[in-house]
C-alpha cells in the first residue's frame, strides 16, 4: 500500500473526524443500551467504542511512543476481540456482562487515547510509512465498527417489545426503486479484479489478478420489498426446492418465514427500522435477509446471484466514479439517496450477497503479527458480499471492498441483486 | 393465615419500609449494573425492581381499585416472571436484552405504584383478609427478591474480570467460627413440624404434621473455610468415591475444583466478596457451594447432611428465639454476626443444604390462580435449604421456612452443617 | 444379610436357572437386535448378556479362584458398566456401536464362564459368607438385567417403523381392572419401613426404622387406560395448571400428548405390545407414562402419588404374602394375571410412580468398594417405583424394593395409584 | 449426456459386475457389524445395500414397468436418503437403530430387485435414453456408496476398542512416496474445465467453461506422514497462527492433535488400517485428515492448496489418460500402486483437499425432481475435493470429478498436495 504523502494537519483532522462519528452515532443511546448482547454476534456499543480505542493503544502508542503509559492494564485483556498474538481476552459471548468499566470510564479512555495520539501524530515524522499504514488500518477499522455500530443497536432496540426508535423524525417513503428493473450486459472476457489505487484497502482485497468471466447480465437495481413479497407468498418458504439443504433446515429449525425485523400487525405487513415499527414500504430494497434467503429467491426467480467478480466487473463498467454519497443521517430506510436520474444504482442500499464463497485471491498475502489476523483468518464458511448498506461510511464504499458472513446472518442490512448467463 | 389486626399506619410504614430496603440495596450500583444477565439464573436488579412492583400493580391495584389505569401496558409483558395465568411473558433468558425501559423509568414506576399503593392502603378495609393476605405476600415476595438482588449483584461484579466491590470499606476478620464444633443429641421421638405462629409464612411451610425422628446429632456451628480446604487438599474433587454420580459428572464437567468465588492468586487462596477479592478467611463458613459439594463433604468426613425434619427439630429445641439479627450492613463475611455467648447458631451465616428433596408436606393446598404458582410447582430435582444467609432479610429467618434450590446451584450463600445418626 | 444354609446343589440350580432364563429371553431376536442402542437409557441386548456375565467373572472368578484366566482381557473395558473402582470402561453412550466381539463370542463368554462358575460353586464352601452374598447380588444383579433387557427390546422393537413382534401369538384382552377401584383407609401411626425378612435385598432397602404416617386411603388398583384417556381429553396435556414447571417444559420440549408406544391410527388408539401394535386395551393398567405424566394425572383428580412409606405400609398390610406369579410368558399385556377375586393387587402390573424422592433411608450404609457403586450414588434427581412390572422376575417382587428412575424416563412398564388423606 | 449405443448384454454384464462388487466389499462383516451407525455421517452397511437397491427399485422398476410390485411397501420410507420429493424418510441419524429388516432381508431385497431389473434390462429398447441415463446414475450412485461403504466400515471397525481387521493377511510397505516431490509448473493462460467426454459425469461436472489461472506450479504427489509428522512435530496443533479461526476452534473443541485413527503407542505412532493397528508408513501419502489440517499444513509449509481449476488443468496437462487403476484389493495402505517409473501420480492415493469452496458452475443447471436433488444442494459450506482414494471405484477416477466434504471431515480417505504461484 502506498501512503500517499499528507500534511500532519489532514491526519489529525481525518482522525479527529472519524474519531467523532463513532461517538455521533451513539448519541441517541441512554446508558443502558451501551451494555448488553442479546446474541453472540452483537457487541455492546460500549464494547465498540473501547475495543476501537484500544487498537489504537496496543497497535500505534505502545508500539512508537516509548514513554506511553496505558490507560488501564485490564483493557488489554477486556477489549481485545479476535487477536491471538496480542494476548488473553474476554470470551466473544461474555461481552455482554461487562458493567463494569461503565460507559463514563470508556469516553475517558477514549480522550485519553485521542490526546496521545494527537502529540503522537503532530510528533511523528509523517514519512515514517509503517506508523501511517497502521493508522490508516485504525482508522478503517473504526470506520467498520462504526458499521457494526449502527447494526448492533438496530439489533438491541428492534429486539426490544417495546420497539424503541433511534431516530426522532418521521420516515419518508423512498420511491426510487419502483420502476422496473433492467439488465446491464457484460461481455465475455478477460477482467482485472482487485484494488489497485492509490487508496486504502484491506489485506484481502489486494493481489490484483485476472479472471475470465462468460458473457452475463446483472440486474441494475436491488429486489424491492414488494418483490420479496411474492416469493413469500408464493409459498417459497415451506416449498425445499427453492432451498439449499442446509438453508431448508435452516428454515426448518428457526421457523424463519420473513425476513428479520418484518411483523404482520392486523394483516398488514410492518416492519423495524431505526425510526420505529413502520409499515412496509414496498418500493424500498428487501434488507435483512440471510444468504440462504437471497440464494432461494434468486432460484425462484429461475436466476442466481451474481459472483464477487461479476458484481465487481459490472461496478467498475457501469459506475466507475463513487458518487458523493447521502450522509448516514439520510439512510433509504426513511429518506432514500437521491436517485438523480441514475438508471444505475450499485452502491450504499444494501451489502449484497454474491454466489461467491470468501476465499483467498491468488497472490494473497497475509499481513504479520496482530494486523494479519484481520480478514485472512475467516476465509472459510462465508460468503462475499459486495457494495455498502446505509450504515457503511462514505469512503468506505468501493468496487473492490469484500465484505463477508457466514450464510445464516441477517443483522446486517443485506440486500439481493440478480444475474444470470447470457 | 390468620392477619393480625393493625393499624393503616403500621400497613404504611412496613410497606414504604420494604420498598425502600429494595431501593437501599441498588444505591451502590451503576447504571450499567442494572441492566445484564450473564447466565440464566441471574436476573437483571432493574428486573428485580420492576417485578416486585409488577407484583403489587398486577394482584392488588387491578384487582381492589377499580379506577386503576395501568403505569404502562406493556409491563405486564416485561416484568411477569414466571405466573403463566396472567399472561404472556418475556423469557427468562432474554431478561437482560431490555435496556429499555430504563432505570429512570423503573424508578418513575415504583414512584407510581407506591402512591396509588399509601392511597389504596388508607383506604382500604383494615379487615380485608383477602387484600392484606396478598400484600403480605407481595411483601414477602418483594424479600425475597432483596436477597436475589443481593446475590445477583454478587455474581455480576464478582464474574467481572476486575472485581468491582459493592461495599466501600474494609472487611473485618471474622473469628466467631474457630472454636472446634460440637454436636447437639436429639433423641428419638415424634416431632411436629410445620409453620403455626400468627406469623406470616408461605404455603409450602403449613400443613403442620408429624414426623417420626430416629435419634441423632447435629453440629452446632456450620463448616469452615480452613476445614473444607482440607477436603480440598485430600483430593476429593478428583475422587469419584466421594460424589454422587451426577455430582461427579457435574465436577468434570464443568471442571469444578474449588467453591464459587475462590481464586487461588500467588499460591494463596482468596475469595471474591462484596469488598472485592480477599484473602481467604480460614474461619468463616464455607459459602457458594453446590448441593454435590456438601454431601460430598458429608461423605467424606463420614456424616451425612441433616434432613430438613432434624434441623427444623433442632432448631426449634435449641434456638426457638430468632436473635435479634444483624443488620444486612454487617453480612458475616467482612463483619461476623456478633457471637454474643452463644454456643449454637442457626441463623443468618447461610443457606444450609439438607438431606431432604423438595417435596410437599401431607397437607399441602396450594394457593388457587396466580398465587398457587408461587411454590408447589418447583417440587421437583430440588433440595431443600434451611436457615438463612446475611442477604436475608431479619424477619424471613424462621425455623420453619423452607428455601430450595436445583442441586448444582452455588450463586446463593449456601453453606454445610453436618449431623449423623447416634 | 443372614445367608440361609443351602446346598451347593440348590445353589447350583438357582445359578443355572437365572443365567437360562436371560437366555430364553432372547431367543425372539436375530442377532441385529443384539447390537444397536437407540437411545442412552436403553442398552444393546448383547450387551446385557455379556455384562452380568462380566460381573460374575470380576467379583466372584478372579477373586475366589487363583486359577482363573480371563476369557478375554479386554472384556473388563468393554462390558464394566458405572463401576469406577473397577478401571476405565466403555463410555455408556457407546455401547451401541461395538460390532465386535460378536454374538456368538458372548455366548461363548457365558458358556466360558458358567463351566467355571460350576467348578467354583462345586469347590467353594458353602459356609463362605462372602462368596455368596456376592453370588446373591450376582444372581439379583442378572435378574435386574432381565427386566431391563425386556424393556430395552421393547424400545427397540417399538421404535422400528415396521413394529415387529416380539411373540408369535396374539394377545388375550385384559378384563380385571374394568371393576370400579376402591380406596384402602390406613389409620395414623408409627409404621416399620424397610427389609428384614431373611431372603435377599439391596443396600437401600436396610436401615430398619419408624415413619409416622398421618391417616390416609390408597387405590385397590392402578389407574387403567381408559381412565388416562379421560384426562387427554380434558385437555390436559395443554393446561399448564395440571404440571410441575419442568414437567411442563418436558411437554412443550418433547411435544409430548400421550404415553409411549401410543399411536392413533384412523382414530382410534393403538398401543405397541410385545406383540405387536394394537388396539388399545381401555381396562388394562396405562403403562409407559413419566412421573411428570403420573403427578399431573394425580393433581388432575384432586389427589396425589402414595409416598413410598404409604406404599409400603399399605402393601405389607393389605397383601403380607406374595401372591405365585405368573410368569413372564403371560404378562398382562397380552393375558392378565389371573384376577382370582382379589379385590387388590399390589404386584406385578407395573412400577408405580410415588411422590417419593430417592434418598438414602436414615441408616443406609453402603457398601465397600465396588458393590458399594450399586445404588448409593444414584440418590439424586430420582423418584421411587414400588410394586413391579410384568417384566420383573417374579422373586423380586417384594413389598420393600426400592426402584428409581428419573422423572421423565417413561420406556419402563411405569403406572399410577393414587392417593390421598383422609 | 451422450449415452453411447451398447449392447444389452453389455449394459447387463456391468449392471451385475456393479451390484455384485457392493456386495464383495461386504464379505469380511459379521452381522452385526451391518447395523450400527456410530456417528451421524456413517451409515451402516444394511444402509447402504439398501438404499442403492432402492434406487433402482424407485427410480426405474416402478418407473418403467408398470406391472412391478414393490418388495415392500415401507422400504421406500426406510431407504430414502435425502430425497425430499419422494417422500417421507428415516431420519439419517437413526439410521443405526433400524434392526428390522434385517441383513437376510436386504439381500432378499436385492435379489428381488436384480432378478426384476435383469427382465427389464433385456425388455427395454436400448435406444430409450431417459432409461439408460438414469440406470448410468444408478450405478454411479452405487459405485459412490461402495467408496462410502468402505469408508464407513474402516470407521466402524476402526473405533472398535479392539480394533478388528478387514482384511486377512498383512500389509506390504509402501515406497513409492519417498522421493524428494518435484513440482509441476503451468504456465498462465485460459483453461477449459468441466466434464466434455462422451462418458458418464455428474450435473455438478458439467457447464464446461473458461478459467483464467496464473501461473502456479504443482506438487507431484502427495504429502506423505513423515512429513506431515514434522509439521505435528513443530507444534502446529498448538500454534493458533497455523489455523483458519474455525479450524483453531475445531482442534481446540475436539481436542485435535493428530489425523483420525492415529495412536501412539509405547512412543511409536501407529494408525489403524483395513489390516489393523500398524505401525505407521512414514512414505505412505498422509489420510484422513480434514480440510482445517490439509489447510494448516499448507501455510506451515508456506504456500497454500490448489484450487480445483489449478488441480484439474494440471491433471489434463500431465496426466490426460487415467491409469489402469490398481483393484480394489491392492489399496495403497497395504499393498501400494505399482509406481512404474511415474513421476507423478493424479489418482488414487487420497481424495485431495482443494482450497475451492464447493460451489456451482457457470452453466449448472440442476435435473429435474429427485435427481436434481444429487449434488445442487450441498453447494454451501463445503470444500472440493479432487482425485480419488484407495477406496474409488476405478472407473470412477476421472479428472473432472468433483468430490466434496465439510472441511472438519475426516473419515474419507483424504489427503494434501501443495501449490504456490510461480
Amino acid at each position: 500500500m502506498e501512503i500517499p504523502v499528507v500534511s500532519t494537519t489532514e491526519v489529525l483532522q481525518r482522525y479527529k473526524q472519524v474519531r467523532q462519528q463513532t461517538e455521533e452515532l451513539c448519541k441517541p443511546l441512554s446508558k443502558e443500551d451501551y451494555v448488553v448482547q442479546p446474541v453472540v454476534d452483537v457487541s455492546p456499543p460500549k464494547w465498540h467504542l473501547a475495543h476501537t480505542t484500544w487498537f489504537f493503544e496496543t497497535l500505534l502508542l505502545k508500539k512508537f511512543n516509548s514513554d506511553y503509559e496505558v490507560f488501564d492494564q485490564d483493557y488489554n485483556y477486556l477489549f481485545n476481540s479476535y487477536y491471538e498474538s496480542v494476548g488473553e481476552r474476554v470470551l466473544r459471548a461474555d461481552r455482554g456482562n461487562l458493567t463494569r468499566p461503565g460507559v463514563d470510564d470508556i469516553y475517558a479512555y477514549r480522550r485519553y487515547v485521542d490526546e496521545a495520539m494527537d502529540s503522537l501524530i503532530n510528533g511523528e515524522n509523517t514519512l515514517n510509512n509503517e506508523f501511517h499504514k497502521i493508522l490508516e488500518i485504525g482508522l478503517n477499522h473504526e470506520q467498520q465498527h462504526q458499521e457494526l455500530l449502527v447494526t448492533d443497536i438496530k439489533y438491541i432496540l428492534g429486539h426490544n417489545p417495546v420497539f424503541p426508535s433511534y431516530f426522532e423524525e418521521d420516515s419518508v417513503s423512498s420511491g426510487n426503486q419502483s420502476r422496473i428493473a433492467d439488465f446491464l450486459e457484460i461481455p465475455a472476457g478477460i477482467y482485472q479484479i482487485g484494488h489497485q489505487s492509490d487508496g486504502f484497502c484491506f489485506d484481502n482485497e489486494l493481489g490484483i489478478h485476472q479472471v475470465y468471466l462468460p458473457a452475463y447480465k446483472i440486474m441494475d437495481r436491488l429486489v424491492t420489498n414488494d418483490e420479496y413479497l411474492e416469493f413469500m407468498q408464493a409459498g417459497a418458504y415451506s416449498d425445499f426446492r427453492c432451498w439449499l439443504m442446509e438453508g431448508w433446515e435452516w428454515v426448518k429449525t428457526h421457523k424463519v418465514s420473513n425476513p428479520l425485523y418484518w411483523y404482520k400487525l392486523e394483516g398488514i405487513w410492518h416492519n423495524y427500522n431505526l425510526r420505529g415499527l413502520q409499515p412496509l414500504d414496498g418500493n424500498a430494497p428487501v434488507t435483512h435477509i440471510s444468504f440462504f434467503e437471497a440464494d432461494a429467491y434468486a432460484r425462484w426467480r429461475g436466476m442466481r446471484l451474481p459472483t464477487e467478480f461479476e458484481w465487481e466487473t459490472a461496478c467498475k463498467m457501469y459506475q466507475p466514479q463513487v458518487p458523493d454519497r447521502a450522509e448516514f443521517q439520510e439512510m433509504w430506510q426513511f429518506m432514500p439517496l437521491p436517485a438523480a436520474g441514475d438508471n444505475f444504482q450499485f452502491y450504499g442500499d444494501a451489502w449484497e450477497w454474491t454466489g461467491s464463497a470468501y476465499r483467498p485471491y491468488p497472490y494473497f498475502k497475509q499481513e504479520e503479527g496482530a494486523l494479519g489476523e484481520y480478514n485472512g483468518k475467516f476465509m472459510i464458511n462465508q460468503m462475499v458480499l459486495r457494495g455498502g448498506s446505509c450504515a457503511t461510511p462514505g469512503d468506505h464504499i468501493r468496487a473492490t471492498y469484500r465484505n463477508f458472513f457466514h450464510p445464516h446472518l441477517r443483522w446486517q442490512f443485506t440486500g439481493i441483486r440478480l444475474a444470470t448467463h447470457i
